[in-house]
């Protein structure tokens, strides 16, 4: 048993809502400013800001060299550290940030023709930058997560994961706590954050513009310090599958 | 384009609540009733029950042979129809369903001890007769989701998954829409399913003993026949992990 047993206690209830009036986002734009000014936070929400606004922010946008015979391909081997599998215009690979991901993360939909959108460098610091200005100019502290769209191994579709996270744990970890019998639970690290992004996922779509929501109701307890580079990132020495 | 770009509208918001007061479920327990009793629904809700009350009610617990010297890891090779990985206790294997997953979704937690539960022969059809029940005795059509706790590679953690599913369409599938700037999107196939099932977690928890929970707010378009059999297990010649 934990001592601190209300970190078992789920939510009473959530709430997700799309954060309407968010404008096409341009390198340079301070899009921490406008996720701020866009919305009425109370404390405790998790505000989920989709990876493309984040990488457009911050200038992540690069030209596809027309001239590479490889296209866009040359664009996701740079942005990869190896390469895991490859099947016909499909790349699987591990980032310079230890994602494991479809086409290194590189993005062609929603960005401007002959260009493509990188992941943000660091996502962590990313969520942290909104974070901080959230609470600057509105004075609640909130959540933050950046999500991107994976695929996954062995199930077809695909679905939004964190890459960053501020404010938040990102593992919510019940080890030492016991089931609903009495006996020590088994399956003990839930990526919390990733739940929380597959949420938000649902009411921004992927055609319609939505570049963010919040997600209302996380309990206090899940509120912490923590990165998604440090805890939900698996070191390759542990993982079965690279 | 597609004709019904109605397909690509997100929810105006989601609202998720436990359902609280379901007992401690016993083989022969008539869970589809008892699910049915448990809240007031409306038309388009997507109702999520975890596998641990499915599998308990189908009477899927088994004994853990003590006399074996392969101890729980028995029923799980039993459930396997493929191993792809070992390391320690873990076993990463396909099971008869197709789905991969650690230890074949055996599970010991929240059953007695001594026991271990198996995955419901077919969630797709638990999931229907939950969807049926409903619909009979309350008046109201729903979507049913199965959920299961499964790991990834690459990330440390665990999310819920769907793993039956009736009344929802498990993929919404966003071939032909175009993105913001009228680019046609590259991200196509959303696992609508295993999104709607992560999200519910997050108010369940694992101990808890809160086993279903509601989401609300689905759009009506998503509401179609489909099974997670059909859509999300992914062929094992189309999978590039295997």
């Amino acid at each position: 048993m934990t001592d601190d047993d209300s970190l078992e206690q789920p939510p009473a209830g959530l709430t997700i809502v799309p954060i309407g009036g968010i404008p096409e986002i341009r390198p340079g734009d301070d899009l921490a400013a406008i996720i701020a000014d866009a919305a009425d936070y109370v404390g405790g929400d998790v505000v989920v800001v989709t990876q493309k606004v984040v990488s457009k922010a911050e200038n992540r946008l690069v030209e596809i060299d027309t001239t590479d015979p490889r296209g866009h391909k040359a664009i996701v081997e740079d942005e990869s550290v190896r390469i895991l599998r490859r099947r016909g215009d499909l790349i699987i690979s591990q980032t310079t940030h230890g994602f494991v991901c479809a086409n290194a993360g590189v993005d062609l939909s929603n960005v401007e023709s002959g260009q493509a959108a990188l992941l943000p460098v660091d996502s962590d610091r990313s969520a942290r930058r909104i974070r901080d200005v959230i609470r600057a100019k509105r004075g609640v502290d909130v959540g933050v997560i950046v999500s991107d769209t994976f695929g996954r191994p062995w199930r077809r579709g695909v679905t939004d994961v964190a890459i960053g996270s501020a404010g938040i744990g990102p593992i919510l970890d019940l080890r030492g706590t016991n089931d609903a019998l009495g006996r020590e639970l088994q399956v003990t690290e839930v990526a919390v954050v990733d739940e929380i992004a597959a949420a938000a996922d649902l009411v921004m779509g992927k055609a319609a513009g939505v570049a963010a929501a919040i997600v209302r109701g996380i309990p206090s307890s899940w509120m912490r310090r923590g990165s998604v580079a440090d805890e939900i990132v698996r070191d390759p020495q542990d993982d079965l599958f690279r």
